[in-house]
């Protein structure tokens, strides 16, 4: 395996140097030469990162079933409207709608000192009384920790789980794999032996001083309680005090409610193939967010990179010989409904994608795709590396694709996930700090110039 | 984030760990065992953050021939001697001493306006009179306009070159490679034909709002000149005024001096070789700075990654076969004396340098390593591949090493410079927002487990 992948690296490397001549400019494949236009237009060009800008400043954070994620919704469609794409609608679609209410109030309490930690409620959660909630703490890492303590140790308590990312691995998205499942299950297996609340060390490898939101989901065979993030920092702060002193209570105090669902929208916008209409290639992000911050990499840049691949195509005089299709997912972070609805349709009206792309991990350098399709479909992928190996999309070993299009996946469309360098991801990952300044204009290009070949390149040969 | 994903994840968990299995540590190779070990040590024990905070914080700003620069020397020798490396000594060099003075002034006059500008003199460049200097601008692009324009169109005029960035090119290094020579030598060139002081658009593929210093040089037949830099945005308007009111006077004074020369070092820490002690494996980056900002990736960075490849390897039991030494070169930025007494002294004492690694592109995530070798050598390198490769560290394609070992280069030893993604460098190279701020922990440390496990396998095999 791991002589095989040197070898391929080798391969590679020939082949880009067969293609792209630095000194004397690409040398003259058709292909190459769109290669190259597709490279130039969105470098020089580029429109995404103004309307990254705008997404973010202009309307902001957009929760599923919020007036903003509405406002985002026509907005996208008016500027695809605005490029002149052959169709741009509206796919109707009922959205859950949790909202967060009255900021969140924690605080720490032991025989040394109280002192007060911000929360964030999760997702999905429940709230505590209006008078909020105090009860002892218990920490475990894991829920081996927890099955252990059983409900001798747990029952009326708050369940901590401070369980870290584990740095030793190389790309953050498995630390988060390993970590997550604290989030969305441990209130329920906390519930299980009877704790009255539950609170997750935030989702990242940085230890820094705000919680990461994030979705969670009750076992419905199960109490259900209120559960929240605290910062990694805090995180730390609460174990060295139950280490210390032994013993602290925890004050939560937190409004959130899930109301009665909404009408919301994905928008998707077509280019249709010259050749063979009937096969469809989409790409995607999400057009929701958190509450927490403008949504900026998770993932306006995965939505605007997305309309960007189609507005490229069209102003370079591309004539997709396949229908291509920019799809904005509505609710990707707590419900997933538009991936699922945008299957159904698909089903329904009898589509076939022949491919489906999804930008969901930032707007970051490229690294690669991500693939999960029959073996000889990635091969024909793989042929085409040495036109991205140049811009550092090199990686086309890992199998993936995306949330939104995991629907998609399970009809057996083919699935794609664009894959950026992910070292900084965690840093902002559904906190405040997921900015538009947090966006590097050349990253999220790069992106965008790698997702535009890879669906010309399937627009014109077919998969 | 949903739980769909988090299955694809777990799922590109076990499909990538056929190669690298962090349950049982990597397949078992004696070097796959060490390198887990290397990346081990770094992620979780890593002391190059906390050492690269200091080096910013607590001395900052480092121009060779500074106050600043001699406490970073002193540092370094006693941060190495704290690591218990076998030897650590400095190494005597003169350097040049410029220094900018009172901060400069600069103001464009027209007949609709009159702006104050923030210009920044170039390294090396002379000091305008104490009341400053006024005249026309004239705008060139480049060098062929600037002879077409000859003695009758700049004689007595300030030379204003904007030449943007070639932002087409993928590698903002070789934006940087093409543009620069108009703030090398764009000053004698002006002074060619007359001009009585020169101003280069900021060396960026951005469009910011503080101007870049740098290096120049005079030729010494032609009449030395006034030579400073403008931020881009500055440089956008300046042209725009030249275009619309079709002239403007610049008024500019600088207070820069080259002083006499100073005693400065380099600082060398070395862990000798129990097989071939004969054979030295160095890595480095440059210690000073330019006196603009904290020196962060430029290249305080490379300095830290150089440190913590030797730390590393000691802390984990490695006992090198071949002698392996970390060197912080003194003046690069300005003269690049450092380096040439290092290679100097090499041959002077006879040294056998197997390879020379300099680290001086920023402390960014990796991309790969640029080598300047004889083939055969570049082949027993890439066949280490297969390691780099999850770390993205895969391209081993373009020819490279460093400044401060080009003069190693020049005694035929061969040279490999680490390669980062350089999409950000230009934002903060050469200003004052080269600050520890806009380091990341994880990409610096990625950095150093490559550049670790290059010297580790060089170290093992020879080359």
């Amino acid at each position: 395996m791991k002589q095989k992948k040197i070898y391929s690296v080798i391969y590679v490397t020939l082949f880009y140097f067969l293609v792209f001549d630095t000194d004397k400019g690409w040398t003259q494949t058709p292909d190459s030469v769109v290669i190259k236009k597709i490279s130039d237009e969105i470098f020089v060009s580029g429109q995404l990162y103004k309307n990254e800008e705008y997404l973010c400043k202009k309307i902001g954070a957009r929760l599923s079933g919020s007036a903003n994620a509405e406002k985002a919704v026509q907005w996208t469609y008016n500027l695809m409207k605005s490029y002149g794409f052959d169709t741009v609608y509206l796919q109707e679609v009922m959205v859950p709608h949790w909202v967060r209410g009255e900021k969140e109030v924690g605080r720490v309490t032991s025989t040394i000192e109280s002192a007060s930690v911000d929360i964030t409620a999760l997702g999905g959660s429940i709230a505590t009384s209006k008078e909020g909630l105090t009860a002892e703490v218990v920490e475990v890492k894991d829920f081996d920790e927890l099955k252990k303590l059983g409900e001798k140790g747990v029952k009326g308590k708050i369940v901590f789980y401070n369980h870290p990312f584990d740095v030793r691995m190389i790309i953050p998205f498995q630390m988060y794999g390993e970590a997550s499942k604290y989030r969305y299950s441990g209130p329920s297996e906390a519930a299980r032996y009877g704790a009255v609340a539950s609170i997750v060390r935030s989702m990242t490898n940085y230890v820094d001083d705000y919680p990461h939101t994030g979705s969670m989901g009750y076992n419905d065979s199960l109490p259900k309680i209120p559960a929240c993030a605290i910062s990694t920092q805090d995180a730390e702060y609460l174990s060295s005090v139950l280490k210390s002193v032994g013993k602290a209570t925890f004050f939560l105090k937190m409004n959130c409610e899930t109301l009665p669902d909404v009408k919301s929208h994905n928008v998707i916008g077509e280019m249709r193939g010259s050749e063979h209409p009937e096969e469809i290639i989409s790409v995607g992000g999400h057009l929701d967010s958190w509450d927490l911050a403008e949504g900026a990499h998770d993932d306006g840049t995965g939505v605007m990179q997305s309309i960007e691949v189609l507005r490229t195509l069209k102003k370079i005089g591309v004539k997709p010989k396949r229908t291509m299709r920019a799809v904005m997912f509505m609710n990707e972070e707590n419900g997933l409904k538009g991936g699922g609805e945008y299957a159904n349709q698909a089903k329904k009206k009898n589509e076939k994608h022949i491919l489906a792309m999804e930008s969901d991990a930032g707007g970051f350098t490229p690294r690669g795709f991500n693939m999960t399709m029959p073996e000889d479909k990635k091969e024909r992928i793989r042929k085409w590396k040495g036109y991205f190996y140049p811009y550092g999309a090199y990686d086309f070993t890992l199998k993936g694709g995306g949330a939104d299009i995991g629907p998609l996946e399970k009809q057996g469309v083919p699935v794609i996930g664009f894959s950026p360098d992910n070292q900084r991801y965690f840093i902002i990952h559904h906190t405040a700090m997921d900015t538009f300044e947090q966006v590097n204009k050349r990253e999220l290009e790069m992106g965008a110039v790698v997702m535009t070949m890879m669906v010309y390149l399937v627009s014109e040969y077919g998969l």
